[in-house]
């Protein structure tokens, strides 16, 4: 069952970085659709897949965001951002739904970068302010979850890899060893 | 600032799925701490990292998670276990754990599928049961939350790409457009 190793794709996971500073150029619309593609192909309990994605370009929508979060202020700056949310109706095994959306958020902030893109993850669930206010932003049903924001375009400049690893945060076997 | 196009990494994007059935060859240590690597190179609110790992190979702890979950009832026959746990006294935007230790979660299954690996994610976090039990199953302190279960090993088969593409999940600017 050996299989080469996929070094181009550990790359890519380990040089990931959030990218918050975008030139004037335009992502495409095939662009998105490879990120959003890449996102639904990420698992979900019981394979339910409870997602929605809300592609926002209107400059008009954009520009509301810093009011929403202050830690999105560089919004208007974005070609596109990706409001991921859920319809908790999707869910067969509830409560599962942050980790799945997380995880198909990943996937995107991951081609993304293998696009030679640039996005950042802002936080929006379980902020109960920001979920109302993008609920409110782009008019969704009162039972649709937003849970995070994305925002995608082309780099200013790629950030240089960051070391995160922390040997510390490793146990075998028992928490104590 | 243009780059070319990562397939490769996006292959291994969109063609990650479950593995359940391993063979009985073992992981290596480089292997889990490359996988490590990678979920320790995910994003996290305010780059908190609120993330441990227990990395299980005792087979008298894996014969004991079936009974924790009956959904995981292979994990006897998996190489490793990896346990993702969150230490919320990490967290500097409380309540983001779960997006940040998902997220870490989806990069170590994708690193595994890059090394030729199988994995599956399993449920774990918010089912207190299990979350109780996984607890005392490595003994954490109490405050340590188990999110999820990996099991990883070397794949009996690979499972062909799902096409999981919803377009219809796709809105553009406002809910119902």
């Amino acid at each position: 069952m050996d299989k080469p190793e996929n070094s181009a794709a550990l790359d890519v996971i380990m040089s990931r970085r959030s990218v918050r500073a975008f030139t004037s150029e335009e992502v495409s619309d095939e662009q998105v659709e490879k990120l959003l593609r890449a996102a639904m192909a990420a698992p979900s309990a019981g394979n339910a897949q409870p997602w929605e994605f809300v592609v926002i370009r209107d400059k008009a929508l954009l520009d509301k965001v810093p009011a929403i979060n202050p830690y999105a202020a560089f919004a208007p700056k974005a070609s596109v951002g990706i409001l991921v949310c859920t319809d908790p109706e999707y869910e067969k095994f509830p409560g599962y739904w942050i980790e799945d959306t997380s995880a198909a958020t990943e996937n995107l902030l991951l081609a993304a970068h293998a696009l030679g893109l640039g996005a950042v993850w802002t936080g929006v669930y379980p902020d109960s302010q920001r979920v109302s206010a993008f609920r409110a932003l782009v008019q969704t049903p009162e039972r649709i979850i937003p849970m995070a924001f994305i925002l995608v375009g082309y780099p200013q400049s790629l950030p240089k890899p960051a070391d995160r690893f922390l040997s510390e945060r490793i146990h075998q076997n028992t928490w104590s060893s």
